[in-house]
């Protein structure tokens, strides 16, 4: 029998032309193709329109990937789409897991993307440009006590920090709470932008402080970038100098 | 006069079907292109016949971004060319900070691209399934001991950590502390990948454990990547697990 694969599609931020062609190719050729309905409804004019699509609701990231198993075992050429980069909170990892623990004889790709803290920084200008953390604050898969742990130490560390899924309807505590451990270590005044569905249609970006960042609309769509004691705000832009200050004359 | 524009375009890891359209669209378009030899070479297929090329030394980063803005300022359209993402360990934020000192009067774009932390993590499976933190051991820019603080934050409090600028000729001891630091905090078995020129015609990828991670070849076209306590090894892949195991059958 054939052996089919898997290929693990980073479509970007969602913008089209900020989704690499490595993504396109895999998403022109598959036989099928699975994903989160509202990933999928972005590229679905990249698909071949014999293509059989399979789109669900969010929340079934276990169900998706093992039928993206399951198809590729009987031969299929399948994308599994995922939004930004598969490899960040996104569903490469598991797709490795189930094909562990179920013997799966497939062959799998990691097709990367631009992740949502790539296009996040892009919109904001320049934030990310030192070292910098990434922490989801969901605590549906992790414990919220691990997470505490890792604001502080990104926190006290001086990390620039981009916190993904920062608050949901259910979840509000916890992006007051990482805002508290960051006011222990950082200015009132640090600067935070926030950005929601970048290179997206209803792309929108705002720029806060720390102390007020609450005041700000932040949702699941949303990316809250903390910056570290060097960042600035210059004509709307978030900028994180590297150093090159400190060592010529610029 | 008009105003001109000064795109910092990130070309990704090097493979160009690894570029984004947005980032191939700047490069067709601009007049004047400003880079690095090493990555004009890698995408020199999609410049304009007619666009005036100007490549640099490594460690020109200055001059390079202050001839850009120099030049969009005279009205030109300006591709300044960075390897991965502009915005991280790359030039969008020196371009910033010159315009704001020099008080240049020109508009800055920056183009997001996969940046070699992305594309390592494709190559390696998918290490950066859960919180990461991104560590650049040089110390030319910033002082040893926030690097090093750092670090032991991140080993800490169990970041998957990327290690960028690991090491170079003159650079030799910063991998060896990292590698101490991380010992003290994480089990000697702890899986690592280290990835050479991903997405380029020499990648190379080592998988490796923290205890014997130095005797792997490491320079600085390379990036290390130190798995957290639940990182494993499966079929030459290495993936961090997110969570799913915990909460779901799988």
């Amino acid at each position: 029998m054939t052996i089919g694969v898997v290929r693990v599609v980073g479509i970007g931020p969602g913008a089209l032309d900020l989704m690499a062609p490595r993504a396109l190719a895999a998403l022109q050729q598959a036989e099928i193709i699975v994903g989160y309905r509202t990933y999928l409804n972005l590229v679905a004019s990249c698909f071949n329109p014999k293509a059989e699509v399979l789109s669900s609701a969010m929340m079934q990231e276990v169900d998706r990937c093992r039928k993206a198993l399951e198809l590729a075992e009987t031969g299929r050429d399948v994308a599994l789409v995922c939004g930004g980069d598969p490899g960040i909170y996104a569903m490469a990892g598991l797709v490795f897991e189930l094909a562990k623990n179920q013997g799966n004889r497939c062959r799998i790709e990691i097709i990367p993307g631009i992740a949502a803290l790539n296009a996040c920084a892009a919109v904001l200008g320049a934030p990310l440009m030192h070292d910098f953390a990434a922490i989801s604050l969901s605590d549906l898969l992790t414990p919220w006590e691990l997470i505490e742990k890792r604001l502080e130490a990104a926190a006290s560390a001086d990390f620039v920090t981009v916190l993904y899924n920062p608050k949901s309807k259910k979840r509000t505590s916890q992006i007051e709470r990482a805002r508290e451990i960051f006011l222990a270590h950082r200015a009132a005044d640090t600067p935070v932008g926030i950005v929601h569905a970048a290179g997206r249609e209803d792309e929108t970006m705002q720029l806060c402080t720390l102390v007020n960042m609450l005041d700000a609309s932040i949702g699941m769509q949303t990316t809250v970038t903390i910056g570290n004691s060097q960042t600035f705000f210059w004509e709307n832009r978030m900028i994180t100098p590297r150093g090159y200050a400190g060592k010529y004359s610029i």
